[in-house]
C-alpha cells in the first residue's frame, strides 16, 4: 500500500465516518451493513477495512464522535470557575443538539439514540456510552457543587443526585423532539425556568 | 384450524408477546427475527403467524404493550381533580420504571429504548411512539395547568412547555439508569426536589 500523509489519512477516516453516519441515520445501528457503508463512502472495501477492522469498531468510532460533541459545551461553561446557570447551560446544550440535528449528513442525534439502543443490549457499546455520558454527568455534578457554594441550591442536597437529574433532561430533550414534537430552545428554556424558579413568591 | 375460546386466544397472544419481549431484550428490535421469536415461544410458526402477520406487526404490539404502562400511573394521579406534585408524580413513574426493569421476562425498559431507536428511523413505529408518548405529555400539561391554577407554578408559563420539560425527565431517567448508573427513586426524588424548590429562601 502506498504511504499517504497523516493529514490525508485523517481526512479519509473522517470521510468513512461520515458515510457510516449517513447509513446509521438511514438504516439504524444494527441494520447498517459494512457493504452499505463501503458503497456510501465511494472507497474500496480494502481501503475501508484498512481503517476499521470490523463494523463494531467502525460504529464505535461513529458513536464516540457523536457522543463527545457536548463535552466542549460543558467544559466551556465550567471554565474560569464560573457558576453556570442550569437553565442557561441546558439552553446551550439543546442549541447544540439542534445544530447536530441539522447536520449535512442527516440528523446526527439519531445516531446517538441508536448508540443508546445498542448500549442497553450490553457489549462494548455500553462501556463507551457509560464513559462518555458519565463524563457529562461529572460536569453537571460540578455545576451543582458551585451553585451550592454560591447559595443557589439547597446545600443539603447531594450534588451528584441533582446533577443526575439535570443531566437526564438532555437525552429527554433529544428524544422528545425526535419522537413527539419539537420545542424551540427559547420555549424549552422558559419551561425549565418556570420549574427552577420554584413557586411564585409573595410580592 | 380448531376454534379456541377467546380467553385461550388472548392467553396465547400474551405468550407470544412475552417471547418477543425476551428476544428484543436479548437481540434488539432489528436483531430479533421471527424464527428466534417462534422458537422462544415454543409454538409452531403457523400458530404465531396466525396472531401476527409480520415481525413489524408483532413488534409494534410489543412496543405498544410496553409504552402504555405509564398511562395508568398518570390517569391515577389526575383522578378526582387532584393537583399532583411533580416530584411525587416523577417518583411514582420512576417506581414503575423500576418495576418494569425487574420483570420476569427481563428488563422491559430495554424494549422501550429499542422502540425509540426504531421510531427515530421513521416508519410505523414513529407514529405509535408519538401517540403513546404524546398522551403522557398531555397528562403532564394538565398537571402544570392545575398547579398554575393553585398558584404553585408561574401562571405566565405555557403549560405545554413546562409539561414537555417534566415529561422529558422520565425517558432521561430510564436511559441514565440503563447506561450510566442507577439512582434509587428516593435519591432521584431528592435531586428533583432540590431543583423544584428553587434557591434557598432567606430564613
Amino acid at each position: 500500500m502506498p504511504r499517504i500523509s497523516e493529514a490525508r489519512r485523517q481526512a479519509r477516516r473522517d470521510e468513512i465516518l461520515r458515510a457510516a453516519v449517513r447509513c446509521v441515520v438511514r438504516s439504524g445501528y444494527q441494520g447498517a451493513t459494512m457493504a452499505e457503508i463501503i458503497e456510501e463512502s465511494g472507497l474500496s472495501a480494502g481501503a475501508v477495512y484498512g481503517y476499521f477492522a470490523s463494523k463494531t469498531e467502525l460504529l464505535a468510532a461513529v458513536a464516540d464522535s457523536q457522543l463527545g460533541v457536548l463535552d466542549d459545551v460543558m467544559a466551556d461553561a465550567l471554565a474560569d470557575g464560573a457558576v453556570p446557570d442550569p437553565a442557561d447551560l441546558l439552553r446551550r446544550l439543546t442549541d447544540h443538539v439542534r445544530k447536530r440535528a441539522a447536520g449535512a449528513d442527516g440528523d446526527l442525534t439519531v445516531v446517538i439514540v441508536q448508540a443508546w439502543g445498542e448500549a442497553v443490549l450490553g457489549g462494548p457499546m455500553r462501556d463507551l456510552v457509560a464513559e462518555r455520558v458519565g463524563k457529562l454527568l461529572d460536569g453537571w455534578t460540578e455545576v451543582v457543587r458551585r451553585r451550592q457554594a454560591a447559595g443557589l441550591i439547597d446545600p443539603s442536597a447531594r450534588p451528584a443526585d441533582v446533577g443526575w437529574v439535570l443531566h437526564s433532561m438532555v437525552p429527554g430533550y433529544m428524544l422528545m423532539r425526535l419522537n413527539v414534537r419539537d420545542l424551540p430552545p427559547r420555549r424549552y428554556l422558559a419551561g425549565v425556568q418556570a420549574l427552577l424558579d420554584g413557586p411564585p413568591r409573595e410580592g
